[in-house]
């Protein structure tokens, strides 16, 4: 038969090391979520297509797995990114009408990999707030997703600051249909000068040049005010500086460490953001490790719009950065039928110690067993009473 | 169109109320699992359907959603059990002489529920010792899925013995194909005398009068006995009464309180089952809780056969006896640019604490955001300091 045990591409087993590193990391931003009011949801990983896809573009539809319902014979797909169905609970189950918050934290699948080591299938961790349209929200889930990261210990945190508004008020009066927006937004995403110069032929020379002007406008605090000499002036695109400038001070204000840029034809991630919008770094690697931002038409397709801002990261990525967390010192203790001493290994586990038990026959009175966990100690009967002594390596190996 | 937040049938949203209950036993479950020394593994939602249906039966088959990769034109399968990839894992990617135990927490997906109010995307918890034949292994899973339970605070639990060997003991010798094998064992599942009736029509006298005795051999110690008067005395069957007896007794020993029960017709769930096989259930609730088992021939497809010894449960379902969790007070903060504020409000987070923030324009002060976390306390500024105190709910709403 084939290799039975070959996975597919871009999809990999987690064994229990970096397992219990992403189980850790999966508590401690849920905690953080949580402090910050955010509350869990765990919506389903499949729905029907239409529900799944609404208002998010084709890049999701392309990512989307998909497959028919036996019960209702519909087209059903798995989910490939959380925030949609965050915005559909949002918009129909809570329904509330002040700021809602919620998290989550769970698989995501992708038909692609969206580069050569990416996984197809994310644990993507996200928290989203609906019903705000100030800026306080963007600047809330922005410090949210740097405080995640904080918790995973990345050290010397980058963020670089876009807003969708940007290019829309470039192309604005501009004749470009779907295809040729997505077409001009890959080449900046990309910074493709050679294509977004072929994309540009033929429009109107002031919006040719501010294009080509977008992929240079990368960097530090020196990006806001050459945008506004270089890029048209516009009330679309100066709002968006103008909040820009807002966002990244109060960030600036916050942790003075923090590393603030801007990268005004930054297009990556999904389509749906409409405004200001993120991207997170540990400094000195270029993977992205969380993207964020406003995205305030997402709900409206489930008839209730609802100003929206939220981040997402995946936590397989986010856990290879993080250090290793401290082995967990087992205890080994010999199987025995003793009423005493399965009472002593009954309280040593509610008490918190790993106890791992030496099946009878096991190789070299359960080495491998103690192996696994690091087993130091092993309980052993003293004079009738049941102590922990040093496990001695030599006897068990 | 279409109403697009309905979801399929049998598929649904986890609300915050239930994910924080579910959240809460998750991490007490992963905990125990650790705390008796097994190790966390996350495999993957997708595989290749020749490996993720390895040996496991037509059963699994039917409940497997598949879908075709377009990396490599390949069929791929949603897992509907994790049973089979930690058997995977075991035998190829850790391979380790001696005992290993491994345990997860993951979403599986079934193309059709598994009853009226199943959901088709149960999360299943679970745990499997691999590389240990001896009965001590299936006591140790059993206790281990017993404390599951207690952790759950289900009520007076219930676990149901039974053995996969009873039935092919009954059988030996009797000429019978896969297909009319699976249809006695549904018949017995169910209980469905007059099918078992029909079935047993034409197999030899001794084995009809045995197939329908199966039927009545459920209850308490009693079953044992009368299982060795009423079945044919045959090695197999010989075996399998004299391990519940080891079993039960040892079971009962080590709780006085629980109540174990033997159903020799138990059939119900995955088929791969090859040993003592056991169920547990609240008292006076037919549902079952957690299935679990002795299974030592899965792991052959992949090359390696190693004893096998598991079991798993479905937390939404068993979320849903498990007491609610006390709600979190929360405080309540007004959004201020405030460095003091800010930094208290740091402070308050770290130490365990929901702050949530009344954005600028929240309606009547932050009703709603304090309403969602039930806040009880509020953040206030008197003579420079900050202070909590309790939140007036008539002023918040």
């Amino acid at each position: 038969m084939r290799s039975a045990w070959l996975l597919p591409e871009h999809i990999a087993d987690v064994l229990p090391a970096q397992a219990q590193r992403i189980e850790a990391l999966r508590r401690c931003l849920l905690d953080q979520a949580q402090a910050y009011g955010y509350e869990l949801i765990i919506p389903p990983l499949l729905e029907h297509l239409d529900a799944l896809l609404s208002g998010t573009g084709h890049e999701l539809d392309l990512s989307t797995f998909k497959l028919v319902d036996q019960l209702s014979g519909r087209m059903l797909g798995l989910r490939a990114d959380t925030t949609p169905q965050a915005a559909r609970i949002d918009a129909h189950l809570l329904n509330r009408q002040g700021v809602t918050r919620l998290c989550y934290c769970g698989p995501v699948l992708h038909t692609r990999p969206t580069g050569l080591a990416a996984t197809r299938e994310p644990l993507q961790f996200g928290a989203e707030l609906f019903g705000h349209d100030g800026l306080e929200a963007d600047l809330e889930v922005a410090e949210l997703a740097l405080d995640c990261l904080r918790v995973a210990q990345v050290s010397q945190p980058v963020i670089d600051l876009a807003d969708a508004r940007v290019l829309r008020g470039v192309l604005a009066g501009v004749p470009m249909d779907a295809e040729g927006l997505q077409d001009v937004a890959r080449a900046l995403a990309s910074k493709d000068a050679p294509a977004l110069a072929l994309l540009c032929q033929g429009l109107p020379e002031d919006t040719r040049a501010a294009l080509l002007a977008l992929l240079r406008l990368y960097g530090n605090g020196e990006v806001l005010p050459a945008a506004r000499a270089v890029l048209p002036d516009r009330p679309l695109i100066r709002t968006a500086l103008d909040e820009l400038a807002w966002l990244g001070s109060r960030l600036q204000a916050a942790d003075p460490g923090l590393r603030v840029a801007f990268d005004l034809s930054d297009m990556s991630g999904y389509a749906y953001y409409s405004g200001p919008r993120f991207a997170l770094f540990a400094a000195g690697c270029s993977d992205t490790l969380a993207r964020g931002g406003r995205y305030d038409e997402v709900g409206a397709v489930f008839g209730r719009s609802r100003p929206a801002v939220g981040f997402s990261l995946d936590l397989k990525s986010l856990s290879e950065l993080a250090p290793a967390a401290q082995p967990r010192r087992a205890i080994l203790a010999l199987w025995s039928e003793d009423a005493s001493m399965r009472a002593e290994v009954r309280r040593l586990r509610a008490a918190g110690e790993v106890v791992v038990t030496a099946l009878p026959g096991a190789a070299a009175g359960g080495a491998a067993e103690a192996a696994a966990w690091q087993a130091d100690r092993e309980l052993v009967n003293r004079d009738g009473r049941w102590l922990l002594q040093p496990l001695n390596v030599a006897d068990a190996t």
